[in-house]
């Protein structure tokens, strides 16, 4: 997960926002896809402004692993969801979802690609298969 | 985690249930085990008729693996149950706590595969020790 | 994570404590510090009292874990704390950040600690770096 | 894995030995059934000698969660075994198909508690299976 | 992993095969390229003639994931390989480089898989990244 | 695991050496410690040498993680040394371990954070336990 924010979903922080709910965290699924980037992005916020210098070095090393190389943007942040997927954590999952809905990977594509994820990490994946999927959907009804 | 939906729970769902509260995506522990039932089933049938050959044979062959054969159902159920618990995943415990309370399992014979797993698997496994304890505990009530 | 009730958090149990609102239970981050420690006490009594020998010594044995020995207790816990961040426990973080506030552990130490996970980890640690700080600058805000 | 060395297979330390090989660790699946047996009664010593109090009772309490109770040593060994392969410990998997030998579980069985293991685990869990498979085969051929 | 063997590696088993050595099981990386793949087809085959229905059909399933769909087979091997890499296995890792070479992915390619492997999973994946560079070596100097 | 090469270690390749032997990759712990320190400064230079810059930032970071400051740099090796035992990863142990012979820690404090390591982790950890201490005790054979 790169710690830089989503461009698309910032757009309209609304009233039922994290921030403005006080201090209750989102998290992994149980969250709105708004609450959770409202809470990525207040956190990076406090964490960089520590000045942890290898925290910090760690974030900019992160977002740089995305770039286009020698494979380009869309392959690398199929290379992050799956990742993200065998590794079972929902909020890298979620971060990479909405790059690959920026890089406009089709859902066929995103499907195979959890396919691969789900034959490698075995039944264990499946909660977070659905919880992906889910998110997926809500990603294609914000962009329609 | 077999994708086949437990009987018993889902009987009656009611005004509380996930689907009529919109699209929070009930999860983990937070959840009720109404809730859970009612999002797995729904994102199974969204998976499923996505028509994914990989996944949809996938999810065939988890609902084979837990049939009887050389070793019983109860035996089966157990195996996923501390595979789930050493592998922390929340909603896998939740679903075999299910399929073991359908099976008549006792309590003392739970909290036996539950030492296994927590011996195994050490102090991380602890929270989601409690969690599984917790849901057993609702598991009892419900069939009471 | 030691079965030990953190002492400070559980002097004022409130109206919108876990045990009040019934049987919802508190995880992770999506809940207060008050709600997780009460969840974790309400819960340790009802699995102790199962009486269970190998669960039961277990628990003792992790609390014995971070006593002083060659080690001094703080450094036991930033152990338990870096130990918990690679493997991606959010509520043994959370333990192990109270145990850490309770010894005096400053927050430049607590950066570093998690800073070692993160780079240990890699970036899926990067979620629960989130929480960890937001929980520790709630922890910072109870203690002034 | 419990401490307690499994009973059979010690008799007969020949001159490929691995304490007469000098200080070459056995380990994984590199090497035979002898020598992991001889590395793992060797080294457990030199923990216990050591007299850590921790890690004394912790080793205690593993030979102790086997023991039979409300579940049969049977079923507690394959319970131990998925567990162990889900978790991909070679050394772990080859302990416990000693102990499953030794209390006559059957070919098919271990085929299915592998199975299990296999599905929950995906296939980073196939190597280990072939480890797991070529381990039980030298098994029955030691015991026939 | 695919349980189809490599096709280029099988061409000339040696006098050095792990077959005629007796029962040496290859494994992980201290084995040449020849003996990982020598021991796997040797297992894979005592697997399926088991009969096992659970594990057969997985082994399929796992052969099908990786063929051309919406995604092509270079894309779905480089997924397969940094899976591999974040799990740390390094029998899968060797199988998907093997795949990846037969798929004539570049060296420039394959470094920037496993940089994306890297920072997901962190330093812990450092050995197991030394192994995959000297493999992919191994492989480029087999193929030139 | 920080690429740079323990400085004590290096001193005297003999005949035995890895580079000698030709192409067998030290790994784990069926290798003595100067194969395994041999095998680690050929790969770091090789991959060193390939210029990716991700993976040449992440290890110059890695290095730099373990660095004096709000901790000293004892603290931050039995960080190290219990981040990875719980992973479960024989190379990063043996290097922590060596860092921590270099850094004096005494074997009691080993043995602590091993126990931590042990509690956290559970019985999974054992096998990596045994050669955490093997190899302990192998250093202080080098260094007396």
């Amino acid at each position: 997960m790169t710690p830089k924010t989503p461009k698309r979903k910032q757009a309209k922080p609304t009233a039922s926002s994290a921030v403005e709910r006080g201090d209750k965290a989102p998290h992994e699924h149980n969250t709105s896809l708004e609450d959770f980037v409202q809470f990525r992005a207040r956190l990076n916020v406090e964490i960089l402004n520590e000045g942890n210098l290898v925290i910090n070095r760690f974030f900019a090393l992160d977002t740089r692993t995305y770039e286009a190389g020698a494979l380009d943007v869309k392959t690398k942040e199929l290379l992050g969801l799956v990742a993200s997927l065998v590794l079972r954590c929902d909020d890298c999952v979620t971060y990479h979802l909405t790059r690959c809905a920026e890089e406009r990977v089709t859902r066929p594509e995103i499907f195979e690609c959890l396919s691969v994820g789900l034959v490698v990490g075995g039944s264990i994946v499946i909660p977070h298969l659905r919880r992906a999927v889910d998110r997926w959907s809500e990603l294609e009804r914000l962009s329609s």
